[in-house]
């Protein structure tokens, strides 16, 4: 008989918690052993024995949390944000004292969209010419999305690092904004349609061929594979990884 | 025994003119009866008994090309651009005098981007959200393309017409261009990456669902089967006709 | 003041039904009069003054619930199935009664999907070549979709009407199903892919030129647009009439 | 100053030849010292001090070829095909004796296309479902393309190694053909559209999301920036590669 992973999930009655308490819950290898709000007391983790621990609370009680996890030994994955460069340095100092404690922080859970920007970044430096259209719902507020820069950055010091050029661009005759917002010298587009949920394309050209990359979420439950990879994988991962990328195996690709 | 058409081609050592010629000549109910260059004297089409004459010219040629045939009943087939309201306006009157004789100006032969831009302009009040766009190759001057900002025209005086509010759009935070140019109210997005030739989509949107309309001109060839359909119906269709819509048949449509 | 139009649905319990009653208490023009289920006696739709009645039910009663409308003088807006030639030739003899009575049957109600079947019909006979790929959720159990189908049958005679030949295939070697299957002539590809919900995309080509029409349907809210139009629309088309796009203006196109 | 790199092209009349020998010459780093034909004696290459050779000539030719280059001590950069895995294996052997020498033999010189190859059989073991449209123009006789059939050996071999099962699939209703042929256990859908050149677009699914891997070949002229990266990157890999992605840096990627 395989012995069950034990399990507790930190917001747990919020949009993702309430999703990923019942994905854990239609999983056939995990347990949950505690589903906590925000006026339950952390220590009954301890006592529901949990191993893993799922964070998605709110930026201000994150850290705190990690820290109790971690002095407990128990692993986090968590998916809340809000982790600065100081908090992350912190957390990296007191996993020092840990060693076979695991922690992910996790930006973003979608599988899609974390495969999407690694291809990207590794596609950027063979192609003349890349630019980024992102297509949200129109009633997204910010414009590029958040995971549009990201991407555009990673893009952009790949290049950087290749020593690959600024795309060509001839363009001297522009209405303005027609050639989109620049994150790092890279186009990004911005499109707001109603009936869209959260896509990316992201376009790069050379003589003769073009490889897209799209990457379309249509629903939260998109996360919940990443989230259930995250938590199968983090007591494998001792130590502090940032970004779910660090948990998949890039590399299988093989001959072509 | 089929009679052939006689055909004559003005700007026959264009690349346009010189892709006509072949064209003409590949088809099997046209005959090719002459092929000018414009140091060669508009007469020779009166004795070469051409009944439809193409002219892929120069802005500065085309008028007084066109007066010469319609003043000889000879029906033209025009890609030429620069056909200003005032000279369209003396053409017209020029027509009235010779009511069996048709004249098409077509700023665009391309069958497939002709159709997109009247199913985007019909499609358009239907939905709540439209957007436009264009990818072209990186050595283009100008952003958005022609073909776009005419779309995005039509677009917004179809919505107009219909009563159709701007599209919704709660962007506060946009990094400057994000939401590409507006032309007339639409946004419009230019692509610029190598290894493109010409190509829009317009994206429209509305609860649950969205309708893509997208065309890819790779190759001048794409302009031909265009330069033949008007060439076999301007016969038919005295008088002026702006566009080749106005040659084709939009309403077939049928049953769904 | 303006007076609102007083609007039933029978079949309200059911899926359509019960998105159709909230879509039509949320339009500020109309007045939800009466929300009927299967046991509910259709007397009470004469009581409640219903000027135009939704049928969303089922096959087994949509022809007697339609006979019973016309025969009182209601408008009716169908989205039920079953409507063989037989039940559409006995209504069209009762509407010759009625001759002020309007009654739609729409098989499909999402005005995205009927513009994209209508533009495809309409461009079919311009290209050389056409195809369809379908795309949808892995639990639909037949392929292709009948949407697609039914593309594919207006295309094919569409092509037909106009004397296009098949589309050129030189394929000799095939592993079995490549090409996909054919219907009326014309090839048609189903995709199967856990994620997405219900897509069809029309490609059309000719030398150096590709037209696509693509349609995306998320969400069954896609569908009460249409419904709406409808209910706003039939009482000014009396008689029969198959189709939404029968009640679309297909020709607002214009000059490109 | 620096010094240029003597390259040789063997079979340089041919059509992938003669674009070779024109992106060599343009190459600032690279200095064509000889482009041989058919008839050309390969002793010549010796005297012209060739320190890589592109092969580019006929599956019978090729094998010997490169046994002559070896023996000289000559990188050799491989796009003819014909090799099996008998003539693999006395390359190899030979190149024990030669363990200085690279030979690099690519199937494909696309970037773009062994990227995305790459790319999605990396994908593969994360995703649901998935399935392979490729797109090419009607005189194509063969279905589905060589390079769909190997996308989805790859594919098939990294979800058989990751224990991922068969994508999900309830079609009981099928007509014949519309699901594609099956190469491994995955769907592949072959289109034939005049206009279109070489495409190719791997579709993966899971609840709620989707990624689409697209790479478009257009021209010939795609070939080249890899047929450059293997001339450049060959005397640094000694031994035998099969398959470009060996030379590539698919690990980029970098934090999301």
């Amino acid at each position: 008989m395989t012995e069950l992973l034990p399990v507790a999930v930190l917001g747990a009655r919020g949009r993702m918690g309430s999703e990923a308490v019942r994905a854990i819950g239609a999983a056939p290898d995990l347990d949950l052993v505690a589903a906590l709000g925000s006026s339950d007391p952390l220590e009954s983790l301890v006592s529901a024995g949990a191993a893993v621990v799922v964070d998605l609370t709110v930026p201000e009680a994150t850290a705190s949390n990690v820290r109790f996890l971690v002095d407990h030994g128990m692993h986090a994955v968590v998916g809340t944000t809000g982790w600065t460069a100081d908090r992350l340095a912190e957390l990296e100092a007191q996993l020092a004292g840990s060693p076979a404690t695991g922690v992910l922080i996790a930006p973003n859970f979608a599988l899609g969209s974390v495969l999407a920007s690694a291809f990207a970044a590794t596609a950027a430096r063979y192609f003349e010419s890349v630019e980024i259209i992102e297509l949200h719902h129109p009633d997204k507020v910010d414009a590029p999305s958040g995971t549009a820069a990201r991407t555009a950055q990673l893009i952009a010091s790949a290049r950087a690092a290749a020593g690959v050029p600024l795309a060509p661009d001839a363009t001297r005759d522009e209405l303005d904004g027609a050639r989109g917002a620049r994150v790092d010298g890279v186009p990004v587009h911005s499109v707001r349609l109603r009936g869209l949920t959260a896509h990316q394309e992201v376009l790069l050209g050379s003589p003769g061929e073009q490889l897209t990359i799209r990457h379309d979420s249509y629903d939260r439950a998109s996360f919940m594979p990443g989230v259930l990879l995250g938590i199968r994988s983090v007591a494998g991962h001792p130590g502090l990884t940032v970004g779910l990328d660090g948990y998949l195996d890039l590399q299988t690709g093989g001959r072509s």
